[in-house]
């Protein structure tokens, strides 16, 4: 049921139809995700009784001790309220009150953390981001045992914690808590929440519309500028994920208190496109980890849980249950019970991944995110190409950069962030001084880099420029994606095709990309590429550093690579090929007077903070115009147990590239003498249709790209 | 039943007892495993028959076309003699029978493979090696399916194929067939069930005591000498998986041949330890990779399918279940059919996975491997102690080496083999010439390297010497191992104790390392470490390079280490940590005077054959005697999914060593103010008391290692 608009002594829960729940105690046993949770839930909340309430002084950074005992607190109050609501064993509403009456003691004399770094200081914790999040988790167990409490216990603890904290995140914080901006989120939720747990309207319309109620800031704003009408939250899936929980807790909060506000069908039901755009953009489970992101996210994660949950609750949609399924886990909430009784219930359908354009910004302009997936399985192919704009503060500096996964793998990678999160030896687990000289960098990416510097001379506040997403194509034989920039720097226009190709008898598709650039003047042109694996072999000669390993150059990220071994290739042998998980990649370049650079990120790092990872850069020099012409091709298998190996050798002969007035034209010659022939045209308008003559007989296809199987190899047309 | 002596035209099966499988048809369905395994032959078998034969002229070496269609062949000839035996489709003895006539046609015409090496050539592979592997799949397939077939085709196929393999690996190839070596037993077994099925007692005598007869050669010979009395390959567990299959498959077939020879109880039963022992010998079901070792090399194999079956038929051991289902395969055999049956009907018991000394040498007084474990689980952390002797040929030259798993990971590693298997553009997968410069040397291991050589000189064939083993404790409060090893080096003894501590509160046990050197002039001590995971911190200051990356030395494997710092600790502050699968692992130092080198292998590498793997190494100069001490910490978890980090913090405040008379005294201090003292007496004899004052009380041990836990921190006895 909704519920009523509660007066202002009435006490009973607010957040959640908590009623759906109550006392279900033994109730739950036909449900295992529930009952597995519930288990594990009493066990980590019996253990922190056990522990006894210890409300430290703050004093550590991220990951020290004090820093991780509130957040086993919130955690331990958050499960305390679930677990009093459910089994309705008083000792857990009991603790939760000794525990925030411990807070009501500590928090009126807190300063700013005395380890607070250059962000917004909080008083639990080194940045008030962690104090949102502690009021988002100890508001909801709050509510959940706020009926069991005295008066007088419930009025010291609504004063001395919840309303301090309240107005410390919100007047107390105006530059947080008016940004567009995941803090703020997290800020508007913990203050909405606490509002309508204390029966204070006002605070719930600072959340919602700003501190000054104009709906210029607030959750509602975030609403409209942070995500794009596809759901794409503008920082990136990594805080995508992480916003998350902030957006689906409070819209159900906010859904259960002023259900006439329609939070969920807002702006086009945003905030459930939110969640299913999240799960769209994982490979294997895991986030595609584009700007600052750790790689090691995946949907199993408390965010994931919730908005599931909540998701699902919302639309019985039964593709939900497949991801609650491979999570293993759901939360202790109403919806979380409805989610494991549907699971029992046999209801799950496969989660419908498939291939499709993301697009950023708040109107959908500013690019976008473009997936191309060879199938909806966890080990099918599946090609990124990340073309959407900056991504504020967190955002790297990668426009037209482009990741694949293969056979369960990350192949063409990103390196995400340079962070240890949570470990305090490197830096108490905030950011590392080479997230910005290395991972931001464009030469982190596999993407253009001119004359050495980085897209927008790596400055996010100038980097308005945004592609433009000219082509999507999503399914049958001609999957791919063109975009173009222009803006990332001065007087340099450049484009990019990828082409996933499905080709008869592989075992997943290749990969065409090209890459045009249009200069005002003579630079140096590199495009870089990092991959995952060892490198079995070259197809030309290598210059190698054997015994010194140089760096490769002084700044903007090249400071950090190491060269091993450089190369010029003839036009037929421009191949380097490793090996990953037992499966061959060649990587094959028909870049004219290409020179090529082989080596490993992790130099000047003199407190080991990077990864080492591999790359192939193709370097132009002088040049003005110029056009990349790559191909990527996943062959053979190693089968280490059974001590066999089939197709090491790639299956192409030739790759070659001419331009034939406006179309540029890539010839793929297979080792059994037929050709494949894909034609990409500049203009890229889908209705218009393009000609060629291709071994004396004219083709035509519509659209920018065509694709055309020669049986015998194509000769010059002219 | 045991099979009667057959007269010489008679065709049945001789090598199993093919009976009890013998048109099992749809009666396999209650036994999975089986029925499973059927399903896979067929397909493959099936797949095949379709493809049509193909015998080509051999050409390629190792991973090349002919190459692996001759093992393809020969995997589906044996698959077709299995299935015709199990379904009774004549389809099948047909296929065998088509096959075995083109190699009729082609053998008898071969000379030496065309891509033969250095090694023994073979006829349809580049080493004879390949030859006798196919023969052993090859007569088992034949055997099956010669009682179906025409005489005159039998008689062919005998003669040209069989006959003639058998005559070329035997007297055709004295140098390889009278080897004690793992190439011969697979000769000799190949040679021998030739002899069974052939009806040819000459061939079967050979087989077993050499191409004299005289017992100095062959099956039984090899028995004796190139196991130890624990059953332990001379070199090591990589070969002995790969030794074990001609081992027990010959043996089943003299079992079923000629029962008399109770070949099974041969040597107190060293067949079946053999197996049990190659077992043992894994962590998480994945071989200990020692000498020229592959380490992706687990027990999922061809080669312990046979040898748990064949185990399990003649043993009934339960905990041979648990093992072949962990493998979820068995083999088509009346053997495979028992596994499966047993499995079905839940027999199955945990292996026991437990602490042991196996003992090296044909008389076991050769050192051996000494293996700690936590426990019997697959996360539980187990220490090896490598006190072998040499190994032959594959063997490294790693005299008391050591390395540990914990947490279900390789944490202090060896680097196995420098080779590609089966990967044709890495020297067509044999092994490359970074396995002599690099893998087999001494400084690629974990222990002493004297003046920048390796031990014997790197010489195997004078690498007689052999390590003792002074005294293993494999359970209770104090396990671990003391060996000693003299002739490694002129003039230097070198003495190792490694012990592995289980400590109150700690998620696995800390491993203590002393090694004390003893030479006859100053030299240049140095001890890597090499590891698995990344450096997060140092407690002493680094001198890096961060621009250059210099090599460590200019030869025996010193050529391949990148330098990337070097620091001199305090007495306080010797410490390095590193997180691998969100353990972290704090190595602390205790070694006066010690100069620590960090830095990774791969340098002098232009054809990328190396994998890039960091080490520690701590080095002293100018030393006679001298003692490195060292003690390994596991601690803390970070984890990814929930963000929390617990223990990052080493619960270790100082570690200090001194010398007492004859006693070595580790003090480690606790954070908590208590202390932990492990004392190691130079007397290793276990019946010997020992006396130490600690705390000004006199403390009484017996046997080499004492071990005292102090409330308080512990002051110098004098
Ligand atoms: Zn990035
Ligand atoms: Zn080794």
């Amino acid at each position: 049921p909704a519920h009523a608009a509660p007066s202002a002594d009435d006490a009973h829960p607010v957040l959640t139809n908590a009623a759906a729940i109550s006392g279900l105690g033994a109730q739950t046993e036909g449900y295992p995700l529930f009952t597995a949770e519930l288990t594990r839930m009493r066990k980590s909340v019996d253990a922190a009784m056990k522990a006894g309430i210890d409300v430290p002084v703050p004093k550590d950074p991220g990951g020290g001790a004090t820093h991780e005992q509130h957040k086993r607190n919130y955690m331990a109050l958050y499960g305390a309220g679930m677990l009093y609501r459910i089994t309705g064993d008083k000792r857990y509403a009991d603790f939760a009150r000794d525990m925030l009456l411990a807070y009501a003691k500590l928090y009126p004399g807190l300063g700013p953390h005395p380890a607070a770094a250059n962000e917004a200081a909080g008083r639990l914790f080194w940045q008030s981001l962690n104090d949102s999040v502690w009021l988002v988790y100890g508001i909801q167990g709050y509510d959940a045992v706020r009926d069991a409490l005295p008066p007088q216990d419930r009025k010291m603890i609504d004063e001395q914690v919840f309303r301090r904290m309240a107005t410390f995140l919100s007047t107390g914080s105006p530059k947080v808590f008016d940004r567009i901006h995941n803090h703020a989120t997290w800020a508007n939720a913990g203050v909405g929440m606490t509002g309508y747990v204390l029966r204070d309207q006002d605070l719930v319309d600072k959340a919602l519309k700003g501190l000054d109620k104009s709906g210029k800031a607030g959750f509602l704003r975030q609403l409209d500028l942070l995500f794009s009408p596809d759901g794409y939250y503008a920082e990136g899936p990594y805080y995508q994920r992480y916003a998350l929980q902030p957006f689906v807790i409070f819209a159900a909060a906010i859904d259960a208190n002023e259900p006439q506000r329609r939070i969920f069908e807002y702006r086009d039901a945003v905030v459930l496109k939110a969640i299913r755009t999240s799960i769209q953009s994982t490979y294997g489970g895991y986030f595609f980890p584009f700007n600052d992101a750790m790689p090691d996210k995946s949907l199993k994660t408390e965010e994931l849980y919730q908005a599931v949950a909540i998701g699902y609750a919302k639309t019985h949609d039964p593709a939900l249950l497949s991801i609650a399924q491979w999570q293993g886990r759901t939360v202790l909430t109403p919806q979380g019970l409805e989610v494991a009784r549907a699971l029992a219930a046999g209801k799950a359908k496969p989660f419908p991944f498939t291939s499709l354009l993301l697009r950023d910004g708040p109107d959908g302009n500013d690019g976008g995110i473009a997936v191309l997936r060879d199938g909806p399985g966890t080990k099918d192919q599946v090609l990124v190409a990340k073309n959407t704009a900056q991504g504020m503060g967190h955002g790297h500096f990668d426009r037209l950069n482009w990741i694949l996964y293969d056979n369960g793998r990350a192949i063409v990678t990103d390196y995400g962030a340079a962070r240890f999160l949570n470990i305090e030896a490197k830096d108490g687990g905030r950011y590392l001084p080479e997230n910005e000289s290395w991972a931001k960098q464009t030469v982190a990416h596999n993407t253009l880099v001119v004359d050495e510097t980085s897209q927008f001379g790596a400055n996010w506040k100038s980097a308005t420029a945004t592609p433009h997403q000219l082509w999507f194509s999503g399914d049958g034989q001609i999957r791919g994606s063109i975009a173009e920039m222009a803006g990332a720097y001065p007087g340099v226009t450049f484009r990019r095709a990828l082409v996933q190709l499905s080709v008869k008898g592989a075992k997943s598709p290749l990969v065409l990309d090209l890459l045009r650039v249009n200069g005002s003047k003579a630079a140096r042109y590199d495009l870089p590429l990092h991959y995952a694996g060892h490198l079995i072999d070259t197809g030309f000669a290598l210059k190698s550093n054997v015994t010194t390993r140089p760096v490769l150059g002084q700044a903007n990220g090249y400071q950090h690579l190491w060269v091993d071994a450089t190369g010029t290739p003839a036009p037929d042998n421009g191949v380097v090929t490793w090996i990953e998980d037992g499966r061959f990649y060649s990587y094959r370049v028909a870049t004219p007077g290409v020179t090529m650079v082989l080596g490993e990120s992790g130099a000047n790092d003199p407190r080991f903070n990077l990864r080492r990872e591999p790359f192939i850069l193709q370097r132009l020099d002088g040049a003005r115009d110029a056009a990349f012409v790559s191909l990527l091709e996943p062959h053979g298998r190693y089968d280490a147990a059974a001590e066999t190996t089939t197709g090491s050798e790639s299956a192409v002969r030739s790759f070659t590239h001419r331009r034939e007035g406006d179309v540029d034209v890539l010839t793929i010659g297979w080792r059994n003498a037929a050709a494949t022939v894909v034609a990409i045209a500049e203009d890229t308008d889908p209705a218009h249709a393009h000609t060629l003559v291709l071994n004396g007989k004219a083709q035509s296809w519509k659209g920018p790209v065509g694709r055309f199987e020669m049986p015998k190899p194509e000769g010059k047309s002219r």
